[in-house]
């Protein structure tokens, strides 16, 4: 048998802004008497990187732009979020009362530009995505290699609506040190065929594996680590979130919503 | 710190016509030196399913009907397998020459209502998803409960392409003796605040999680057992993939593509 084992690290700390999140999973494995081990592939959720990188904002800092203010009043949303979204956005993709859907500054397309509420301290304050989720996935995993010289992989993950379906799933937005697509492309099947379509987002599917553990309420498990899966995933010095983007033009959903 | 561990079975049988699923799991476990427990979640692979439900389809059987052959041309693909497609579908969300993008006669919203070439056997055979997922997960649920006496949960997965993100990932097609969310809208986050949105898609996450070790090619291992879940997912006698259906109306993302 193939097996894997997934390890949520518990009593992490809170963690605050300017915290080192790498000695922070290090020092909390060793409290969860788990010692991180080359080939570990260590899941983080965005919050805390956010947290930990200074990007929380408070609505009271927030000075909403005339468009803000404009696209606010059209859809009888707050404009100091709208603002928020709007320096986080490349791209509007649709905007309604229910909805402002994005493709972000960094090529995410995600609701809010990844603005959330939830598990962030204050009445009015709210967590953006991290500037640059690869760089912080890619710090993270060179100072775990720092401090304990095991060479392991990272992923950042956010919880993310998809259409056509009801209910949320984890994904990635930041990777560093695997690949994040197992391509079968040209690979020959069971009976000999070669197989063409198939290429499959691991890092995505990493990200849906660590959400079970890590809960969305008062768990406090925001760091997963999955054990036994460095022979069915590629190893990747350079990779980024960014080959998981497809473009409108390539994307076969288009037009069908 | 909380775990689960994935254990994927190895040398599982070819999966031919009227063969009994469960039973195959059940003794494959065994050559595994695995003992099913209550609690465990199995996850199996459609393809398998499919065979063993006769659900396998040779072209050279197939008489396209006279829309099958209109749309084919239309589209410059094979009468036959327009035909295969249609058998299987509701309503054509998207006919183009790239992709044929249905709601089935089941409610999945998927690619070529889900027909599969990949690992069946003959050059003109393809796979048509289970009549009734849901019913074969329940059929296979109750049958290792009578060959075993434990109570497992089953899910049954597929490989899905999506809207916005390259590559595919496993969701979930049909489900038994699990609820299909974690639903935390109503509960406390960290900071007392009460969250509005998250209810969490639980079994495409696993069914994702599975996909790691099922590979797509010549690996044959259909069949992945989740340990240690139980306290993070729900357990359902009637629960349904019916949950995770969406009205177009409903859908956040409608006319966003």
């Amino acid at each position: 048998m193939k097996t894997y084992t997934a390890i949520a690290l518990e009593k992490f700390p809170m963690v605050e802004a300017g915290d080192d999140v790498a000695l922070q999973i290090v020092e909390n494995a060793k409290t969860n008497n788990v010692d991180l081990e080359d080939g570990d592939i260590v899941v983080i959720a965005q919050k805390i990187i956010s947290k930990a990188e200074k990007r929380i904002v408070h609505l009271k800092s927030v000075q909403p732009s005339q468009r803000a203010s404009k696209l606010a009043k059209k859809i009888g949303r707050s404009s100091k979020i709208i603002e928020l979204v709007l320096r986080e956005t490349r791209k509007i993709l649709k905007l309604s009362r229910d909805i402002m859907l994005v493709e972000d500054k960094r090529g995410l397309i995600c609701i809010n530009a990844g603005l959330d509420k939830s598990n962030v301290k204050g009445a009015d304050a709210f967590a953006l995505l991290p500037e640059n989720p690869d760089k912080s996935a890619q710090n993270c995993r060179a100072a775990i290699k720092k401090l304990t010289n095991k060479n392991v992989a990272v992923i950042v993950c956010d919880t993310y609506s998809r259409p056509f379906r009801r209910g949320q799933v984890n994904f990635a937005i930041g990777v560093a040190g695997i690949k994040p697509f197992k391509d079968y492309r040209g690979k020959k099947d069971l009976f000999g065929q070669i197989l063409k379509v198939k290429n499959i987002a691991v890092i995505d599917e990493i990200a849906a594996a660590a959400e079970l553990l890590m809960g969305q309420a008062t768990e406090a498990r925001p760091v997963v680590i999955f054990r036994g899966l460095k022979e069915h995933v590629d190893s990747c010095e350079n990779c980024s979130i960014n080959e998981l983007f497809i473009s409108r033009k390539e994307d076969l959903f288009k037009n069908a919503l």
